[in-house]
């Protein structure tokens, strides 16, 4: 039997950065592309964007053979959205240098009509008027996954709080979640979180792992993989989202259970996404290469 | 059989705490009374320590009363240690307000004949010079333990390098582990800390639980208690090192394996710390409230 198909929605864009190891330029990204990439690991994925005739015919290429259909990708005349940050010696939070919507200021999503029926739906980092527009297409999915950013927080919160109404899970950082609900505690963060809507939170805590909250009080904690070979933390998050939807889908089971184990498989593909500038150590994995790590992961923790 | 005696060296004091959540004054705190307090739920503890003549003999009948021996505690005329210190809304680190040094000046400890064949040695945050002079008058000792802070990194690096060739476990937060190696990753800074003598590093990360290297790159991760209850984190560290090093000499193991375990020991007797002012909740448990906590944490990654 397939997998179902997941749809993304979400940015597509050339980032350039600068971490402290090193300087790339107009490099493969957006939360879509990196959540695209992960997922499609486990599972087919419906991509939903836009970008500019600049946007080279090989990437959609490549996009294909991943298994991500690009039917709902707009091209449009202009150009592709730009980013560009750099990160200091904790690697923790980008500073943006430069952003450039280009082709996604006013961007509105239309959903080909083959991806209405999707199940696993997943709102990758975007605008929440957008995020909203897509998640109003889609005929009746099983599960809505959502990430966010401090950004939305900060200027879109009315915005946001209708979107997360519709919600079932949540996937935000620490300070985010601190944000969102000015609880400074995650646990309490994210008990708040649970009152906006979602049924489930997750926050994501970079090196410290990740925590998901869901109801009746239900706690738990996956660990990232240690690595020392961190070359940069862009895509991180949204891989993260990319593992843990690809592999729920993937069983088609949403379970809390099997979100547990789930965060493990996000954990997994977060932790190869940093090795690599962009998408070069995320593009070169298999399910196996994840599949390895899910167990050493858990082998940090085991007594 | 009874359980191996641990010997522990530190500082006993009183303090003047502010959290977000109050105000105490003059309250009993101290490494090696937080360390003793945790330990003596697990195991007899020798207390070698000064204070002044204004300490209150009432507490040195609670320190006996918890198993506690006070023999090698020295009383000298003058005034008892005093720390002030506050902390903000992250509750992460204290600022220090004031530090009297009082009769802890020039402190040289003198170990009672009985003390000199300890097993378990507990090194608490001292000077190092004084941790020093406390392991070279105990005869041989299985294991020695030993935390430190920011300031000895600081200001006696030399005498604290001079100390961790002796050392078997060095316990240190996250901040300090990076002060000492000049790696900003854990990881690394574990490895690192290894080649200065310790055969194991453990990294307390606060609210992050806490890190454990140890020789052939062993790696092991062991979560925080997630309690929404934190009153004031004086003493989560050493009270951490109490339920650690109580834990392994009550079992009279230190095997890596049983290292691993401790951890979640550790953490458990921690988390009660935080949730009272000073030893207010830590005096109160016992080690079965401490089973049923470490219960919990395990629960919180049990897949």
């Amino acid at each position: 039997m397939k997998n179902p198909d997941i749809l993304v929605v979400g940015s597509i864009a050339f980032d350039t950065i600068k971490t402290p190891f090193g300087e790339k330029k107009e490099i493969l990204g957006g939360s879509a592309t990196y959540f695209s990439y992960a997922a499609s690991l486990f599972a087919p994925v419906n991509l939903l964007g836009i970008v500019g005739s600049d946007f080279p015919e090989k990437e959609i290429r490549k996009f294909e053979k991943r298994g991500i259909d690009t039917s709902g990708l707009q091209v449009r005349p202009g150009k592709t959205f730009r980013w560009s940050g750099r990160y200091g010696k904790n690697l923790k939070e980008a500073r943006t240098v430069s952003v450039a919507l280009n082709v996604m200021d006013g961007y509105s999503p239309k959903l080909p009509e083959q991806y209405r029926n999707s199940q696993y739906l997943f709102l990758a980092n975007i605008d929440p008027e957008t995020q909203l527009k897509t998640l109003k297409q889609v005929d009746s999915p099983k599960i809505v996954v959502c990430d966010t950013m401090n950004l939305w927080i900060k200027t879109k919160l009315p915005e946001l709080k209708k979107l997360l109404e519709k919600v079932d899970v949540l996937l935000l950082n620490d300070e985010e979640a601190r944000m969102l609900t000015g609880q400074e505690n995650l646990r309490a963060a994210g008990r708040d979180i649970l009152k906006l809507g979602p049924k489930t939170a997750i926050i994501k805590k970079g090196a410290h792992g990740v925590i998901m909250i869901s109801g009746k009080d239900d706690f738990f904690f996956a660990p990232a993989f240690p690595t020392t070979g961190v070359s940069d933390p862009t895509g991180a998050g949204d891989s993260f989202g990319g593992g843990f939807t690809g592999y729920i889908a993937a069983r088609n089971d949403f379970s809390t259970a099997r979100m547990h184990k789930a965060l493990f498989y996000g954990a997994a593909v977060a932790s190869f996404t940093v090795e690599g500038f962009g998408l070069k150590a995320l593009e070169k994995i298999s399910v196996s290469n994840v599949e390895h790590r899910v167990k050493q992961i858990k082998k940090l923790i085991q007594i």
